[in-house]
């Protein structure tokens, strides 16, 4: 029987969601609950995607199959009674038997968090704590610049000159969401990895007004990683909504 | 020279404010980047009243002796580069010698975060998962009881019995700031250890419905902690303001 399980999670005291060798992941603490409950059977947690490492989520998905019949709720209850206290599973359901949580996925949404205010000690691991003044404005212009089917090679960490980046951008908003809060919110049919934190990378030059607006044009069309361009950090960054067909 | 430093801090990982052997707190570390700027004279700080283990501070304040000169904008930045990152100094001042950060308040400001919606693993440590509805109206109904000057010894959850504990709440209030989650505000000219993790505690019982609104009074008219009550738990709470005269 096959089951939809959605979770979140705090990642800050993970060293990434995929499973590595002597390296606790959420992955591994999903799968250490799942054999448990399916009699010690090794059970695997086919997820959405993977998040990096401090990267949290609001809502993240992934199937699993288990040999026992259990109800939805008491596979909810068994799973957060075997889970740590960052990983937290919301709801589960049984799905269809071809159905797969990452070749499924219709759009998928991120948001990142800036603090453009004083350093908050207590938001250190939730919200990227930038501590100046960022025009957003500016940033509100630059971010249209993502939006529609683009090649999204330059946004990429890695060398990646085989693959296919053409990914498809349907929402890109920026907006503050308090006086030093600022909030971006990424849809898309998929997303590379470090897209996101290095599209957030590039609208912060714009908004610290080191580069026009356009820029963000320019940086996409150069379809180039190496002209330059930070990676945000992992902290503010949210896997916050998944949709399937 | 006398300086007022006011800060903010993440108390998740201390073992409470005030300096114990064999713990490290957050005064210690205070203390030890004071003394280190101090050129290593023993340098103590003074603050407001102490936290309890994992109590937060959105605002703290404390003043501290120094006997070197320094600027005001300085001893910010010295004091946070020696400083761990779950402790951010915000603002100092120099004040005068008979400046006292304990016996100069006017008001303190306390906040209690209630989350009554799904367990939200992200925000563990700094709002109190609760996660069961709960009936706001009865709390407001409730909490106006805690107004003005009252003994409010039925709260306090040591002995006290010799001590004074008459206190005036100025202002006592509690909000939906969205769908899940419950905000409390507590002005007074002083709080006693556990006071408003103690009233949390019965004002639950009120938006339980396990208890009316007149029974906060009832309970406060009683003087006597054994009657009951529960603590709510510590990471909800955050000191947030202090006003000196």
């Amino acid at each position: 029987m096959r089951y939809l399980i959605t979770l979140s999670y705090d990642g800050t005291n993970y060293k990434g969601y995929q499973t590595q060798p002597g390296l606790i992941t959420i992955q591994e603490q999903i799968e250490k609950a799942l054999t448990k409950i399916n009699n010690g059977k090794k059970t695997a947690f086919t997820s959405s995607g993977r998040t990096d490492k401090g990267v949290h989520a609001k809502m993240q998905c992934g199937h699993a199959d288990l040999d026992i019949n259990i109800t939805e709720y008491k596979l909810k209850r068994a799973m957060n009674s075997n889970l740590p206290e960052d990983i937290h599973v919301i709801k589960t359901e049984k799905v269809e038997n071809n159905f797969h949580a990452r070749y499924d996925i219709l759009e998928k949404t991120y948001e990142y968090y800036i603090n453009i205010g004083e350093y908050n000690p207590i938001e250190r691991n939730y919200v990227f704590q930038y501590n100046y003044k960022l025009n957003v404005e500016k940033m509100q212009e630059g971010i249209k610049y993502l939006l529609g089917e683009h090649d999204f090679r330059a946004f990429v960490t890695e060398s990646k000159e085989k693959e296919n980046c053409v990914r498809t951008i349907s929402k890109a908003t920026v907006e503050k969401t308090t006086d030093n809060i600022i909030k971006f919110t990424f849809t898309g049919n998929g997303f590379l990895r470090y897209q996101i934190r290095n599209m957030v990378g590039i609208l912060i030059k714009v908004g610290e007004e080191k580069e026009s607006p356009e820029y963000v044009e320019t940086f996409l069309n150069k379809k180039d990683r190496s002209q330059g361009g930070k990676t945000a950090p992992a902290e503010g960054l949210y896997l916050t909504n998944i949709r399937y067909k």
